[in-house]
């Protein structure tokens, strides 16, 4: 799993026979080609090839020690996919998917979340928890990258997601459209267990550490914050999405409700 | 942050700044040694080095190239700790940790988790919901490492957590004290909206992928799943463990009690 080198770079590089198969799937990737450095691939790599032709993707043969190099190391299992582009989806597919399921919306905005391992947790916790869409800044947030898409264990390829220029903008949007927009902020008095979440919802998380910028949180229809217990300061972020999440689940379910 | 190389090799090394402040915290660790490649230590590595001092620790200065090797290009930021031994706590003191609290009990069982990744967020994790101790296994378990150290964002400095021989013998024990144990598994029809948690509870994770060991399965009160969404097949471990530590806090606050 790697990323490709320089800011002026477009292309990554993945690798590793699951990741290459999992971003295959994925609706946001465009393989450039893919590199193989054995004459004999075994039957998993056999049947990445087959996709791989199907999508009329290139591949090419190129003996190890130069794949080894570009991996830098890493753990590459004879395989190496070149990715081109990624693909977001515009806010206007994703509040359509909303639609076209006609449940009450869920949204996760994550606003300038910078660790791919959460992130990727984050995308593979929403998948599961019947989000319709993440929405992320363009700016001061990591993108859809292979080690995003390798921790999400393969969710990328499912969840709708969309890159924003201005989230308070968004945010805007998503309120004529009649969402809620709940922002979590560890110093709000006004704690989850108290907070109806089965409304037309988007959920905003910040940046880790530094939590929601000042002109997003002042968007928020309201705050809230998950207590806590012990000497912490905060729970990490995908931990956070995680609870908040599960709240939202469970509320749904209409076990418990208020 | 690395590991000493070998099975048979019982340091391991700890380096950065952060990692051996937070280090230096932790009841689990002894420092064998300290060693730094800077004559002219910045303000945050004198700092390091007056706890060292306090603790009677020796530190030794060493050329950086040495360090470099010894670190493997790892960012060591002039420092370098040599740990000992790790030291975790038995169950009687566990045990002892809660009953003197006289809170109900809430101890989180992983019953062979790999990942020092998933292991470190659920120290944090668990440190944040009230839990009293971490009980693990000491064959087929991630144990106290640098990893799970940074991960848990220094947690495990406050954590306390016992390795035990037999889970199964375990549960057993914490059974004879009145605690019930509940597992949790994917394929269980229970659902957690349906428990009542406000009880004195130990809860059992098991590893990724695989869950719980049927004998430890067969040792539980109660075994329950969390309801999931879409086409993921399980939620990551440290994510499980969030959530169900989020419903046992949610319900001992005393909000949307059954």
């Amino acid at each position: 799993m790697g990323r490709g080198m320089g800011e002026g770079d477009m292309t990554q590089l993945i690798y590793g026979i699951h990741p290459v198969k999992e971003a295959l799937k994925s609706p946001h990737l465009q393989f450039q080609k893919i590199l193989i450095s054995t004459p004999k691939p075994s039957p998993s790599l056999q049947y990445i090839l087959e996709i791989a032709k199907e999508k009329s993707i290139l591949v090419t043969y190129m003996d190890r020690e130069t794949i080894d190099k570009m991996v830098k190391g890493g753990l590459h299992q004879n395989i190496v996919g070149i990715i081109e582009e990624i693909h977001y989806m515009d806010l206007g597919e994703i509040l359509s998917c909303w639609k076209r399921e006609g449940t009450k919306a869920l949204f996760l905005i994550l606003d300038g979340i910078q660790d791919p391992q959460n992130f990727g947790s984050l995308i593979r916790t929403a998948l599961g928890s019947g989000v319709h869409g993440i929405i992320i800044p363009k700016d001061r947030s990591v993108g859809i990258t292979p080690a995003v898409i390798k921790t999400s264990s393969g969710a990328t390829a499912y969840m709708p997601i969309a890159r924003v220029t201005n989230i308070a903008t968004t945010l805007d949007i998503l309120k004529k459209e009649g969402i809620w927009v709940y922002g979590a902020s560890g110093e709000a008095k006004n704690l989850i267990y108290h907070l109806d979440l089965d409304i037309d919802l988007a959920i905003v998380i910040g940046a880790e550490g530094k939590g929601i910028r000042p002109l997003v949180k002042k968007k928020c229809d309201c705050l809230f914050s998950i207590p806590m217990k012990g000497s912490i300061s905060s729970f990490n972020a995908s931990v956070s999405g995680a609870m908040i999440l599960y709240e939202v689940m469970r509320q749904r379910y209409g076990v418990n409700k208020r």
